[in-house]
């Protein structure tokens, strides 16, 4: 897509997440013009997430008021895998029951506009190219940090799928062939030491062992859910035993699977969304310090490593956008 | 390329190797109807090595008794660092002295042709994916695997070479964070596990502690270098202490690296070409089980592991073929 390309109009764009549906609208700025955002109540099952994925769409489309024949579609984004192509949902593992959902079409047939179905990490990655910090990027990687890690990349100015629309597994990427498992099931995952879960899994691990933290609140397992990324990677700051290498190796494995990227890729550019990468700069330093250690030097020269701006809109936003291309 | 569009005509593919230059006449089917290799003789410095190259090229055309207006060109690989756009070779660790050289204009002025510059890697996928085993893929991932590890990617039917010219350095991916040193400088990269160096210097740096090898004859460290590839895999077979690990870790981590490769990637194919490749199934079961535990399940599925077909002819096949397109 060349921005300049996009004519008028707005679309829909929606992010099925695990916790909570966000729809939006947005114009061919990528600018948001209205959001709303319900809970996703997936336990409730299957036809009735679909349900609220169609009422969302309404509520979002009549609370805007925004004039109808403006709209020129709805993109959906959500975790894989799925196929943009055939625009069925395979599964998802935050939403139990959904398998084979051909969900483009069941909106289709709902709502009479273009639908585009692509995966949240890709979605960001193109919300972030062509709205965010990567505005005429052409060549990058995005990682998603978060619950668990996705990746986007974008190659010769458009999203890459791969052969199976599969590609962007960052979180899968092996980094260390001895280490813990995923809840891929495989052991050693990026994923598994860099994610929230993935940290969060491995200080209630040693909390199993009795260790103790000195600076967080962690007297029961269950405690440690509630407590904020943030908070961890403060205590680690001061020392804390429990958390400090917990927190390191997380930084560190980053480092070493945005290096393989570098290497593999060499992009120009590798966005950060979410998760640990809201500790910016706190991150970034000693993130930079492991990836320079890491990778070819004429690939680490022209690479920028940057925190997206787009936050979590970054998916809507990309995903509407693919409306306009 | 398609292929369909490849006219009549020959071309000139050359390879530029430490060791030797091979240097080809090929047809637009991607046979080579002459064939010429000569010392590099690197040690004589640059400006030997240039006028060698030349040398080659000249010969190769006369001695094959071509029609020279039949000839559309040249294509030249060697290992990069090289920016094909610019025709500039930055540096390549084989052939001291060379920094900054405009081989795809001194080649041009000499023999006033269409030259091409592209990495070797990233021709013998070019080759594979046109005359070898992946006709007609159009995602796939090449692993050159010698005394080095390079690798090539195709993406959408064409070579992809990232912002910088540099993609594709599948060698220089980080499998073990605490691994031995590699010839880049850098600690625990594929090449330092899986190349026919790497391999041969963890071999000498296990005699250098006084260990002994049951099955080879390795009396002195200097013996370690004449020893084949092959011969280091049969001991391991046969269980030799000295070296079974070594063969085990450097399938192992060649295995990770794949299987980074497919879920980063999610390529149709997977090429191996050269140096521990040329153990074929005895390789490739292993191999094939350590990829099949580190893969998404829906990357893995889909996903051809496969020893290349036109073997150390796949550079100069796929460099000369650049000059049809």
């Amino acid at each position: 897509m060349s921005i300049n390309k996009i004519g008028n109009g707005l679309a829909v764009g929606v992010d099925i997440g695990g916790t909570n549906i966000r729809s939006v609208i947005v114009n061919t700025n990528g600018e948001i013009i209205y959001s709303l955002k319900v809970p996703t109540l997936a336990q409730q099952g299957k036809e009735a997430t679909i349900k609220r994925i169609i009422d969302t769409i309404q509520q979002v489309i009549n609370q805007s008021r925004v004039n109808p024949n403006k709209l020129r579609g709805i993109g959906i984004c959500a975790p894989g895998p799925l196929n943009g192509k055939t625009g069925i949902i395979s599964f998802t593992p935050n939403l139990p029951g959904w398998k084979d959902v051909p969900l483009k079409k069941i909106l289709e047939d709902k709502f009479a506009m273009e639908v585009v179905l692509e995966n949240d990490a890709n979605a960001a990655a193109w919300g972030e190219r062509n709205f965010g910090v990567a505005r005429g990027v052409n060549d990058l990687a995005c990682f998603t940090l978060g619950t668990g890690i996705g990746g986007g990349i974008i190659i010769d100015g458009k999203i890459y799928h791969g052969a199976d629309y599969g590609a962007g597994e960052f979180g899968h990427m092996t980094v260390n062939k001895d280490g813990p498992r995923c809840n891929c099931g495989k052991y050693g995952c990026l994923e598994a030491y860099s994610s929230a879960t993935g940290i969060k899994n491995r200080i209630k691990n040693r909390l199993k062992k009795g260790l103790k933290s000195e600076f967080l609140n962690l007297s029961q397992e269950s405690k440690v859910d509630e407590i904020k990324l943030k908070s961890i990677f403060e205590a680690a700051r001061q020392g804390d035993k429990l958390v400090a290498d917990i927190v390191e190796e997380a930084i560190n494995y980053l480092g070493i699977a945005i290096s393989n990227i570098a290497n593999i890729l060499n992009p120009q550019m590798v966005i950060l969304l979410g998760g640990i990468s809201n500790e910016g700069e706190k991150l970034l330093i000693p993130l930079r310090e492991e990836i320079k250690k890491r990778t070819l030097y004429t690939h680490y020269r022209s690479l920028k490593i940057i925190v997206g701006e787009l936050v979590d809109m970054a998916g809507v936003i990309g995903v509407a956008s693919l409306i306009f291309d």
